[in-house]
């Protein structure tokens, strides 16, 4: 599998907001090379972008889009029934503002996924999925649309004729039917930086992943996600690149592959 | 004069939020020719916005920002101790935002307008004027930038080489100093129709206007502010009009001018 | 059934917001015994929740609590799928902050009544009725609980020890079950004031209204709610006041009933 | 001076938002007696209440209101120029907000003290600081009022007849006219614990002070103010505690002096 022996790692980040510090994305940059850069509804704020999209471009690594709904104080995890034209347009507002900072840093948006809860409907629910993508198409139909393979949100990229970003995560279990099991339920979040490590080289190079009931996931995917905010992100995705290195992976924006 | 036959007419419009709305938007887009168009820090939401700028084009108005602080329940109105870096990159915020509206609804955006507070403060506030500037030039040098004629932030605007729409207003009383008399000052609105539109064909006709103290200024303007939210909005723009077409100046939008 | 013979009217009111207005308030208080004053959460601000507890204490009206998501830029009608320790503790928040502008006009509060999308929430989900219920009888348990009779929200209550108010409709179709129909729904929205007004009527003086499909219900009620913002809502509240009249029921906060 | 042989020392607590923590509230209940706690304005949130005022109250601290501007972004540190009508109400909303979690916690709510820059504003501005007394005044005029001993602040309060807790600051440099030197000067903060804990001791044990300019300040005090997000803030803590068992003053909370 010659063709998955490189990978891009992204990572959400610029997720600050005002005084409040969330994630260690000054050592971040140095790991990943593909930024989901918050927009403000979710956390972020126009500083927080700026120095995150200029920090990003000076370390190299690519600038996305993390649309999230419009809830700070939940961090954008809670759902809210939003309609899609809801959706749609509170997407196209975060990419509008995040672009006013590409623009000025000399940079070209590479990339859009949805934050935390708005990313988790749209995996499920055709009208969040098909507002999300039908935001990006109109916004800019050459950005890459990073979405969880084969999900409803996946096919909504595809629909719009999108670019599209298969995505893997190594610090997260997965359910049998290949989607991500909740944050709630034990054992969801994987800490040990040696076991994620183990399931990205795997993921990466095989495309192979065991599920959290024990079963076994085929998965051939273009992005791996480090959550910054997990405890031990920094660690986990030094284990990874650890480890990626022995194998031969090499890690290159979404875009370069 | 000539050149003075012709004015814009702006008002600030898209300013509802959610299920509140506020200005007789409908009306004003067949009377005016630009809308300042509210990006979400004091007004405006991104469905509001969607719809002000599709049907500002509907209407053969030209669209502009109307960036302004990030404080609703003030309308925008207060001023926030803000440093020059926080009002800088609000601005491109709101900036970025209000674009993807504009590109989505296939048009150029023309214009920035700073509002309330914000315009207030950098009337008479270097660093103020001078943050607002820059982010207009780092996001697009091509957009008119309207300011209070002679105030520091005209000359902010200047400075950067923007293109500058001098502004005048019909419906508000003049210091003799050419500034803006407070809103907190009786008198400092004016509600009658006739009274404004015989200061708007004075002021766009002879360049002349009179002060709050009684005393004469000369003011060359460009574009001529009609308050959305004065009560009777639409009765003053409709007299303006009238009296315009009866003393032949035509209105059109600022980049036509 | 002389002891329905009287009922108390209670609408929403305080829900403006800055400089933003959604409802005919001034009307109303002359025309209701009971305001359900918005918390700054969906709606309202301190300003506006000042005012609306001295204007309704001026005019006899007694004030309850109108909490709701924290969702300004939705009203408060999309559902936030928030914990049910979100719920309590946002409920809690807003009871106490409304309660300093009771204790400053030197008012009881009287009731708590859930708002839009909380509300309907918890007509239906246990864990979010409870939640609303605990933080009731934690603030203050002789706060009366006012609920859609038969519901979930209205046995958490009861399971709660608080007093309730049963509460109908007369602008709002029911479904046959008794639970309300969604707005999304077709004539979900009685505009007519003569029909609302009957339905009024017939809903207090006998117990009776007919569902939306035609079929007949069977309800005791405590309060009915005036909804204000519906158009016409001033209208059709002096219709039922009249019909009332005419039919012998007096109108008397639910405290008193 | 034996009856400055006794201080109470108070803290900002309760400052997260949402998945957002910024100090380290756990340490430093161990180390204060009373604790200001952030009413949502701009820091705090309904669960951080709950859990700051729980958590006060389990360590045998008083709680307090710390009541700011709407400005989460600016954590409450840019001063809004808003009208002593909003200064009031902004501020009985959140102690009426913050009353709840003392309520159903079964502790009494302490003092009153204002938050950055309402309080820096409140210092020198006659009616900010009458708006905040006169709230406080209004919500229970049995809470004790903290203010920058000599202030217009301070005068507020003595005007309302309210109980005064004058406030001293370890880590904070004086201006030679007992007001605090701006946060923008260098050395305004104070990082070293053995230099603070030095002054600490000094003001307290003699009432004196070294200004920034290397002038001496005469400064009675009932309370010493310990900034919870000061970097070392919880060294600080320690190490002035330390010097004063050493120097045999105790510590008490404003209430018990």
């Amino acid at each position: 599998m010659a063709e998955a022996r490189s990978v891009d790692l992204n990572s959400d980040l610029g997720e600050a907001f005002g005084a409040y510090t969330i994630a260690p994305d000054e050592e971040l940059f140095e790991l990943i090379s593909s930024a989901n850069v918050a927009c403000g509804f979710h956390g972020g704020d126009p500083r927080v972008m700026e120095r995150t999209v200029s920090a990003a471009t000076a370390a190299g690594v690519a600038v996305g889009a993390h649309p999230g709904f419009p809830d700070l104080v939940g961090f954008g995890r809670r759902e809210i029934v939003a309609t899609p034209d809801q959706v749609r347009t509170d997407t196209l507002y975060q990419l509008g503002a995040l672009d006013a900072f590409c623009r000025t840093a000399g940079v070209a948006m590479q990339h859009v996924k949805a934050h935390g809860a708005l990313y988790n409907r749209a995996v499920k629910d055709e009208a969040t999925a098909a507002a999300i993508a039908a935001a990006v198409k109109a916004f800019n139909p050459t950005l890459i649309f990073v979405a969880l393979p084969g999900s409803i949100l996946c096919q909504a990229g595809e629909a719009e004729g999108l670019p599209i970003a298969r995505e893997g995560f190594a610090d997260r279990a997965y359910n049998p039917d290949g989607t991500l099991a909740s944050r709630q339920v034990p054992g969801a979040i994987i800490h040990d930086p040696d076991i994620a490590a183990a399931r990205a080289v795997r993921l990466v190079g095989e495309g192979k992943l065991t599920a959290i009931d024990g079963s076994e996931l085929e998965l051939a995917i273009d992005t791996l996600c480090l959550h910054s905010d997990t405890p031990g992100a920094v660690a986990i995705a030094r284990a990874i690149r650890r480890r990626f290195a022995e194998a031969g992976i090499t890690i290159r924006p979404m875009r370069e592959r």
